[in-house]
């Protein structure tokens, strides 16, 4: 038994999810999204799950409809609009405020960024747009590169994997020494997240995957001229700005990319999440 | 500043052990082991360190003691020995019972084995013996082979790995969605651990690492003829051996390779450990 | 034993080459590249060895000189200033005409772009550029694509090996049986590139190396809306423009990649082939 | 158009070519094979395609037909029974003697092993072959080793790759700059063949694929104690066999792999081969 979806607001990745979800028989209505297919905002509301955006609003005032050809629509509005009852309703990164405003109007919002397998999805193109921008960077190869990949968590285990494949030289960063291990195991040098300084001399390229001001005004000091870093932190990154800067180093802002250079893979990710959140709900797909 | 340790017992891993801890610069004696340097029990069992077998013992009441040509070192004889105090105390894979009783002597017994980051690095020679024998045993090459790896966790993730690296083509098993994100993160194919029936005609190669007793009757009966499992659960493992034998489907046993096949190199998993547990510590090393 | 080398003209490329000489310890005197170290062309061209840009010319009147502020060095007024003898003169893609004129100005220029080891060597960039051109035009992820590689050259070659590391569904073609073979035992899938029809509807990306007018209107009307055309083939390439335009497939353009996205490996790349021409001519180097 | 292939004398690989070409709708008559389906010589040598072994005979008065039960078939009673005419007749690693006697007999004895594409695909096997050899012959894993490959053709390309997919540190040797800059291109350190005085001792492993006496006695000194030589060059191998064993150094003499390892793969490349000599003769297949 198919079913009747409505995604409502979003950015290009919401789009794709629409047709990702048409293309596997649902019915998918979509409102704020800015394409000719809108319906209203209240047909759309009504829909057995409705996805909102990811994230679900920026300013806490309105959903996130950045193709919405510069309307608003303001959350107070949306809630009456829900029938709730067995309707699922389904954001991305919603936050406690927000699920807690949602909850006070009777609502149960499920998130379906907010899963580990969605954030492993995530590291794939994640991994693919640090790595296209640095090639666009650099006036050199990642082929022999020595690149310094900072944070063996998802990111840096999928980033070092595909730097390891265009024939990179690469040394991963843990705190754990489970994490240590598997860097090993999968073939990388290793090196203590921790004890950077001193070993930083030698790397031509340096992704930062750990949210957390690491790239410090010290640290920053040792590295070769040219180096560049990719920070994939998200903000404000893990990089010092202001001895960045002061010391010419090159920083480039890679965060939120899977939406950005990716959106149709990142797309196929958001839809595998609501099938496993229907699942455990027991709602046939 | 260098240690003095002692080993005690053990098989060839603990041989290797012993150099490994002399090329970093520590004193090491042996006893129990067979070789041409086994100092008296009782003076090996005074030293700072004390690296018991993997495992303790086999039997509950004697030391595990294969290469000490057919002398036996029951446990009892060996507790009044140890000084106690700040001496540290290890054994690999102890078991609750044994470290009770350890503990009834007033002796900390600490475990070397039961560390993530060894059983990481142990999963590296387990996947290589695992390729070696099925390499042996097959007619074929694993380069274009159908492989299933049944589970995705240590052994699960470095094999899948391995293979891929060989040109296999690769699907591995999860029951987590998390789990079969990073399988599909890594390149390889995917399937729910616990929904194979009618997936598995097409494999000529199964590996399993869980231990499960999986691989049932009516599982093995959908297998193509001439397919080979390669069994890495520890016992009783996880193919059901009467129903194997009776549709001549050949099993491959496949357990504790680590120690059998690259003694070496899981030595050197055990001085990581030694290592960290030192460290851990505070001790020197 | 360093040596005096000119480097004359010629793009960014030549830049690097001069400091990676320079690197090495040898001696660069540099003109025509509108850097504020240029030296009068007299005093350069009198150097033991003079390297000339790649291509040497690309109108046959003057130097190459992209770089020299609009400047023009007519390549009869560079002739008299070779003193010859012991000289050895270097040019990059020389082309027969040309390499007739020096002769006849009693000149032998070597090619040192015309050699097998750095049409390897540019293999490299120009996989990762054309990969990275890709990322950029794509709004999935090259991981799980469905990529197919006409030509199973140097670039082919290189450029299948990539993909696959970034976990692609890598086909490639080729002529010849050998090639095929070697597809195989590198584990990508494998067509003839003269029975392309047929099999194309599946591939959501295709490079193309081969400088043959391959990919025909039949062909094209084959391919899946929204399929990716990377043509790597030096122009006129290998896809017959007018159809694709007609047809609305995308085709992205990438030649002469290793000079635009990495011209510090393509200078490593030039140094080596310097390096062996001195060698092969019984230089010092 | 099926056709009536005889296969007639061999070894394993023989009678998995047999079955190979009946799963493809042929009808496949062996003789001389030793199993129980073999029909008299006589009957098989009408076939419009036969298949003598690989290699056509040992000594050179006799088929080579070691699964025959220990009789055996004098060539000179074998060319009488050929039709010749349009019939095809096919035998591997002919040599020109032998080629030479057909000829004379009125026969055209063609090779099917004397092909490109038949070398690069049995070189899959053999580099899986001298894995396997090398993993049991050693306590320690390949993940991490130190591995030199010598010489940097059929099989050093496959079995560098697969030594690079099981994490090993390779590096390959060449004479020729356009395989240096291979090597390099696939990411491996790299050493020139004919100058591996001084950069020995690193080394764990060496695979020897250079069917020269290039290890010799000078070279073998520099080897750290303990370094394994797998010699893969057929007799009399690469290696100084007398030195070797007066300095103690364990070398694992493994020739003929595909056969003995992997009959099954090595005859898919055999049923190959006469496909594509079939196909250029223009015969159905």
């Amino acid at each position: 038994m198919k079913n009747l979806f409505a995604i409502i607001g979003g950015d290009q990745r919401q789009r794709f999810l629409a047709q990702l979800l048409r293309d596997d028989g649902h019915t998918v209505l979509t409102a704020c999204l800015g394409g000719g297919d809108d319906v209203p905002l209240k047909e759309a509301a009504g829909a057995a799950c409705v996805i909102l955006p990811l994230p679900v609003s920026r300013d806490g005032v309105n959903l996130h409809t950045p193709l919405w050809e510069g309307r608003t629509a303001p959350l107070t509005a949306l809630y009456p609009l829900f029938p709730g009852g067995s309707q699922v309703l389904l954001g991305g990164n919603i936050g406690a405020a927000l699920r807690e405003t949602f909850a006070m109007q009777g609502l149960t919002l499920l998130d379906y960024y907010d899963r580990e397998e969605v954030q492993i999805a995530n590291a794939v193109p994640t991994a693919e747009g640090a790595i296209a921008a640095a090639m666009s960077a650099l006036n050199r190869t990642l082929h022999r590169m020595r690149c310094l990949v900072i944070g063996y968590g998802r990111i840096g285990r999928v980033l070092s994997h595909r730097l390891w494949g265009l024939g990179a030289q690469v040394t991963a960063t843990a705190r754990r020494l489970s994490d240590l291990a598997w860097i090993d195991a999968y073939g990388y040098a290793s090196l203590r997240t921790d004890a950077l300084s001193g070993h930083l001399s030698g790397f031509d390229l340096i992704f930062n995957t750990v949210p957390v001001p690491l790239l410090r005004r010290d640290l920053l000091t040792q590295l070769k001229p040219g180096c560049l870093i990719v920070d994939l932190a998200s903000a404000p990154g893990g990089v010092e700005a202001r001895a960045a800067e002061e010391l010419s180093i090159p920083v480039l802002q890679a965060q939120g990319l899977p939406g950005r250079t990716a959106p149709a893979t990142a797309a196929a990710a958001v839809r595998g999440a609501v099938y496993h959140i229907l699942e455990e709900r027991g709602e046939p797909i």
